[in-house]
């Protein structure tokens, strides 16, 4: 049986790399990146720039859409040019080509005030959990709370995808990452623990979005490991897509001194 | 005492007229548009330029941003110009200027293809009365469908307007207008019927918006008279705004060869 021919926008980082390394046999991936990468077909080209990227699409089952500014900190102008227009541009790009699916990499900072501002939610974050109740009552895809232009150019992704859908038919499923991190250990800090994708459950995810029935026309699901401390939806995402994540990151973490700020 | 020093983009559009003939003599209307208009303070100024637009806010209390390609089948190149980034200038404008509240001009088309694909609402727009089970389920501020780029373009100034207020703290209250019409007639289609907007209901939903209490950090509120076949939730609006409206527009319409498609 021919391998399902997977583009992936944004080759080069780190989700990409876990995606070529557990999943590199299964799938027939190719790339476009803002840089080369040995042993990977790869194209060399700006997502801002339509007519660049087009003739890559020709001939791809399914899109993965990681390449944008990653950083929640990101200028505007960033934003608008490397997740806006470039995200808008790939969407535009698998429809001139027939692509079947586009799996986009949205964020938990599409909702990420929620965990800065409301309770139960800042609790977990702040590891205060003898104030947790429970049970948590979880964010789902219908809750949208930017929290930077990163944000809100991930929401923009999403609604822009539920259009692509209604208008043209083509599948998409937008997963609200957690948090994929290298060293794989979120220890560190509890929304880290919250938030932690490891690197086994991003491969699986990705697969499952990738062999979802064509039923899935239009979805929005989040990518978090098994945390005890999850605080979004799972069992919508596991129906929709069949994810069932693997790790716990569990209850457990030290404080580093100057650690990470979420926005 | 003083009037409420009121900014209105877009001011000389069909609902920026309204404003000034309705509201006129209660607020001090500014405007920033493409043209100039009598006896009007309107700036000559195009949103895509930040620096140009950000002097015109100064002093300002309220914004009202109407300044936008109206046009459902607007090309993703005037979207992005003159709604996604004309409209985060006019935040970012407001921001800087310490404005109180946007009030941002959102639009029934984020939510567009529920009526044009899903029952009971297909059929309230398509005139199949007799098919309408009752009550129909309100269409809430947590959908969001959006039937084209501008339907898309709304959907990003309502995240963004969320982004805003929780990051800055300015108020954001996001109105997903129905149909406003000249003449001030929907009964020539079913569609219309459900979607109008009264002139009168019109300078009435503005003024709610702007006389709200500070208390209203953000929301997104619906803006339609009171029509029987309204498929939009008002409740919701009422409580939040106190917006009531008077006009409804009944059931009996006389379709008219050519009429209007909704994307």
């Amino acid at each position: 049986m021919e391998r399902r021919k997977i583009l992936v926008t944004g080759m080069s980082g780190q989700i990409g790399g876990i995606l070529r390394r557990s999943l590199g046999e299964r799938y027939d991936f190719s790339g476009i990146d803002r840089r080369g990468l040995d042993g990977v077909d790869v194209r060399v080209a700006d997502l801002a720039d339509l007519d660049a990227i087009t003739p890559v699409f020709e001939g791809i089952d399914t899109v993965v859409h990681l390449g944008a500014d990653p950083s929640p900190r990101a200028s505007w102008e960033s934003v608008l040019d490397n997740n806006i227009v470039a995200t808008r541009n790939v969407y535009e790009a698998a429809r001139i080509a027939g692509v079947e699916r586009i799996i986009f990499a949205s964020s938990n900072h599409a909702v990420g005030y929620y965990p800065m501002k409301d309770e139960p939610y800042k609790s977990v974050y702040d590891g205060r959990l003898n104030e947790v109740r429970q049970p948590i009552p979880p964010l789902t895809a219908d809750h949208l709370r930017p929290d930077s232009y990163y944000g809100v150019s991930k929401a923009f992704g999403e609604s822009l995808g539920s259009y692509y859908h209604d208008a043209f038919g083509i599948s998409v499923i937008c997963v609200r990452i957690g948090w994929v991190m290298t060293p794989d250990d979120p220890s560190f800090h509890p929304a880290a623990l919250s938030l932690w994708l490891s690197h086994r459950d991003t491969a699986s995810l990705f697969e499952r979005c990738i062999e979802a029935p064509p039923s899935v026309g239009f979805a929005i699901v989040h990518g978090m490991s098994n945390n005890r401390l999850r605080i979004w939806e799972s069992e919508t995402t596991a129906q929709i897509i069949g994810f069932e994540p693997e790790d716990d990151s569990g209850v457990d973490w030290t404080e580093r001194p100057g650690g990470p700020s979420f926005i």
